[in-house]
Parts: structure tokens; sequence; C-alpha cells
């Protein structure tokens, strides 16, 4: 029987090597201080102790928050329409979104890349998304691993996962068991669908067979364009707000807006005897999700997928959200208030 | 148009809150008081400054350390075996024994299963698997993500990775540039093949029409038993040795042995003035490594693609290398003197 190598089993190790030594760039272009730029090491470093912090503050009792998460069926869309640029800026966004919403400083990012077969310039333009997310969110891309499997995925398909970390001083942990009737909750925008409901939304655009190049009614660009949006990263937005108001604790809770819509995300946090009322008519949901209400989405389940419009949900202490609302516009952003903190039983009621 | 539901499209969020719930308790059973235990967090917490550690010490100057791997496509062997029960131990050794080579003690672990379709109990033999991999390496399971994504992932098929952090003091970061000549290399036996090198397996037993079921010649179970052996996890060997000398910093560098095998993963490690110099006559590798051979493996490839019997070489000082070997025997090991450092130009010298 003739003798088999690695690579002709499918696997090329010095393919691999080259690839390795073309994402390096990426990623120190993401370090701060705190990295120790070990070349070779087998894990990537981190100092926690060093000098400079976003937030500028020392951790004391320092809780370190962790998350994972993919971008889902997002990625089959990017590869329909052969842009993979941003897919990285959407896989920091559903981690450091998660990671943040307890008051957390993201420190660092590392992701899973799982490919049929290693294609570098086409795959350096997802990890180029990825360090991007990263500087938005303020966190290193610390480490990664791309993983060449030609049985498990298809010839050009990919598969993308992430991890965050970040840390938060233990008496500033925020978990929405602070939060009180009365407590006003402030949303800010999405970019769109964000990274949740692709499923849906891939079978709906196969069923209509609708032209992802032609003009978006009521938008700017294609509704491709619309699709693929990159997540937005409220990471400057959650740090304007904790900083301007020091150690006075303001922000009863937060939640990132992801599958479940705002419905879900925002139950998960709310003590048992609250309900949260939202006023549909506090905001108008941007485009796409009519045009995915035409392709024939269920009324009551536009609400349950999608955000709808509102990305990131503060719950906020009533005599400190005209501060919160300032504190988000000195950032750029264009915050909502969405509805009240009422007494109930742990439900989110929408109205209107 | 007949209206969708995110259930007709392929997903059901209420089988994904099932199954959060069904793996909650796998990753209670690996909590340790320093696990924040929030209910529905949108992340997992973590506190750094609790009194209990796993090495007895407290941290002045934390370094974080963090690193993400996969399985690769022993994935597959084992779907074909229908055994998935071990695969978790194989995904948390592939992550922390990266972690534990610069001396850091692993504190928790997050996986990533990409799924065609949720099917709890054989995923839930899986997820069991990962929180006993973690009971080994004595970190928490502190959260992970689920991903169901029909369109991606062929009915049956899945992908696992994940991601663990750990934490080490500052000037104790171990990172072989305290090799010098004259220190001894030890060996820790590996398990098999561990989770490496299973692309060009798998292509080896498909053209020879081997019977998995088969005993393996000179070994004590079938071919596939051997074949699916999971990987072992170092952390109590590696604790052991480094805390039997306290503050003496004995140990100049670590490394887990994986794709690439002894020669690459040693060769990263080195400084340019000196070569490690391996007998091969040191150690017998198990008969799955024989079994390999005679199905084709062209014997160069041999020791590039696998561990050939070595998953864990310690790089120690000459003069306490026996306290070291003593400390290993200790904890159940039988370490194996592998070779030497001599001067040299950053090469791996494998010989007899």
């Amino acid at each position: 029987m003739p003798s088999l190598t690695y690579k002709e089993a499918g696997v090329s190790i010095a393919a691999n090597t080259r690839w390795v030594d073309a994402i390096r760039a990426c990623m120190t272009a993401t370090y701060d201080p705190r990295v120790m730029n070990r070349h070779n090491a087998f894990a990537g470093l981190y100092r926690l102790d060093y000098d400079e912090q976003l937030f500028r503050r020392n951790y004391r009792k320092p809780v370190l928050v962790a998350c994972a998460d993919g971008v889902g069926t997002k990625v089959l869309l990017a590869l329909q329409l052969g842009k993979l640029s941003t897919l990285g800026i959407d896989l920091v966004a559903m981690n450091v979104n998660d990671l943040i919403t307890c008051g957390a400083e993201p420190l660092f990012f590392l992701d899973y890349l799982a490919v049929h077969e290693l294609s570098p310039p086409r795959l350096l333009t997802l990890i180029e998304g990825v360090a991007e997310g990263c500087r938005q969110a303020g966190c290193a891309l610390l480490g990664g691993e791309t993983a060449e499997m030609p049985d498990v995925y298809r010839r050009g398909d990919i598969d993308l996962a992430g991890f965050a970390v970040g840390v938060v001083e233990f008496d500033r942990v925020i978990d929405g068991r602070r939060i009180e009737v009365g407590d006003v909750l402030i949303g800010l925008p999405s970019s769109g669908v964000h990274s949740n409901g692709y499923t849906l939304v891939r079978k709906l655009i196969e069923k209509s067979r609708c032209d992802l190049s032609a003009p978006l009614e009521g938008g700017t660009g294609t509704i491709g364009e619309a699709l693929l949006a990159p997540t937005r990263i409220y990471v400057r937005a959650v740090s304007a707000v904790l900083e301007a108001f020091g150690r006075r604790r303001v922000v009863s809770a937060m939640a990132h807006i992801t599958g479940g819509g705002l419905r879900e995300n925002i139950a998960r946090l709310l003590p048992g005897k609250v309900n949260a009322v939202i006023s549909r008519r506090a905001w108008r949901p941007p485009p796409v999700f009519d045009f995915l209400r035409r392709l024939g989405v269920a009324r009551g389940e536009m609400f349950k997928v999608f955000n709808m419009g509102i990305g990131y949900v503060f719950v906020v202490r009533p005599r400190n959200a005209q501060g919160v609302l300032r504190a988000l516009r000195g950032v750029g952003e264009d915050p909502i208030i969405l509805g009240r903190i009422v007494t109930g039983n742990g439900r989110v009621v929408l109205e209107g």
C-alpha cells in the first residue's frame, strides 16, 4: 500500500504556519500594553495589574467575566454575497455586548474559525474584521484557532465562534437585582438584524427569490447590504454611562438584545415582582424589518425573533434618566426612552 | 404568501431553552467557590481574589492566560463509532494542556457546540464529557454556546470548540527563555493519538477498510477504542511539580505535544543557540502507532504528525531532574527521560 502523508490527506501543516504568520499582524494591531507578546507561546498572556485601564480604575476584588458566542447562519448569507469583511465585527459584537451587560470592561478576545480549507486572502479579510471589532470594543485579539476540516465543512463553507473575557470590580457587578418599580428603560438603536434570526431570514429570501442587489425600500442601500450591516458594538456607549456617574450606581441592569428579542432578553433580568412595559410607538423599526415582514414573517413572530431596531437596553433610576441620555448623546448615540418598570410578575409587556 | 415562524425555519427557541436548562446541572457540578452563580446572566462571572487556590497562593501581579482550540476531525471518528462521551475530555485537554505550559492554574472553561439540530440525550453525553474534563483539570465550566445550524452542518454532524482561561503570577511565567545547555527533557506518556492527526487517521482507515471493532494488535481493546482514547489532562502532574519546588524555578519550559509532534512543539520553545536532542530509544510508542504505521503512514511522517506516545514535555535543570521525576511518580505518573539540551541552532534532533 502506498504511504500517505498528512498533506495528501488534505491538511498542510506548512500552509497553517504561513496562515498563523499572516494573522499575527492583525492581532498585534489590537494589542495594548497589558498584552505580554510572547512569540510562539502555547497561550495568550494578559496582565491584569497594569497601570493603564479603559475605565481608569484598578481592581481590588477583580471578577472575571467570560462568554462564548458565534454569528450563526449570518455566515451563509455573507458567503452567498461574497462579503466576509464585517463578519468579524459581528462576532466580536455578539460576545462583548453580552460581556458589558454586567458592567465589565472587555479585556481580550479569541476566535475559532473552522474551514474546509485555508484560502488565505479571503479568510484574512475575515480576521481583519475580527481585529476591527476588537478595536471598536477596546480589547485585544489575544489568540485563536483555525481548524482546517475538509471532511466536516463543504468547499467554501466556514464556521466562526468567539470568546471574550472582561473584568469588573466585585462591588460594581450589575445583574438586574437592583431593578425597582419606576426605573426607566432606555434603548440604543441597532444597525439592523445584527446576528440573530438568519436561518429564518435566509429561508424567506430563498422562498421569495428576492433580488438581494435590489434597493431596500425606505433604506439607503441594497437589501443585501442592509442584511449584512455589522452588529453594533456598544462598549463605548456603556463605558460613557458608567464613567459619567463614577461610583454612583445609576444603572440597575443592562440587556443585549439577541435571539428572543426585547421580550426574552429583558425578561431574564427581571426580579419576579416587576414587569417591564415597553411602548412600541417609542421608536420606528428600521426599513429592513418592514422588508422582512413583507416577505412573510408572522406578525407575532417579528418581536420574538428580531431586535426590531433596539440593540441594547439600559434600566436606570428615574432621577438619573436625563443624565444617562446626556452621557449617551455625548458619544454620538441616539438613545430612546422605551418604557418603565412597574409592579408585576416578571414579564415584559409590549404595548401599542 | 403563507407566514413563516422561526420553528418552521428549522430552529426552535423553546428547545434551546430546555437544552440550556439540561446542561446547567453539568456546569454547576464543576463550580468552585470562586464562581458567582448568576442564573440567566449574559456572561459567566468568576472571582479572582477568592481565598481558595489550586496552587495555594494569592496573586499580586496576576497574568491572565487564555487559549482556544477544537478537537478537529476526531469528532467524525467519534460520530462514526457512536461514542461522544469522551470528546468533551479531549476538548478540555487540548485547551488546558496548552494553558499550563506557561505555569498557569486553569480557572474556567467555555465551550462552543455547533450542531445540525439539538438532539438532547446524545449531546448531553457530550457536555457531560466536557464537565468531566473540567473536573480533571480543576476548572469550572463557566459557560458556552450551542448553535443549531441546519444549513451549515449535515444531519448528525457536529463541531466542537473550547476556550480556557487561567492565571499565573507575573514573576513565575514559564516561557522557555530560561532554557540552558545541560537541561534535561522529561516526557509524560500520552494515552494514544490524543486529538491531532485524525484527518490522516480517517483516510488510512477508509483506504484500508479495516474493522474498527477488531482487537488492536499488542493492545488491550479494539482499534476503535484505542483511537478514541481521551486525551490525557496533565494539570495534576504539572501542579505537583510546581508545588514540589515552591518558589525555586526548576522548570525552564514545558510543551504540550500536539500537531507537528515532538519536533515542532519543542522547537517553538527553544532559544536560538541550543538544540534539544531526543533519543527515540528512550521509550516505546504504544501499539496504536504501530497499527497506523502498518496502515501506510510514511516513516518520516509519523513523528511529524503524531505525539508517538509522549503527550507533554518538561525541560528542567539537571540537578533537579531526579526531584521532578519523584514529584511526578508521586502522583502516579510514569515519566521518561527523553534527552538533553545541547549547544545548537534552535532545532530538535531525534536520535536512534
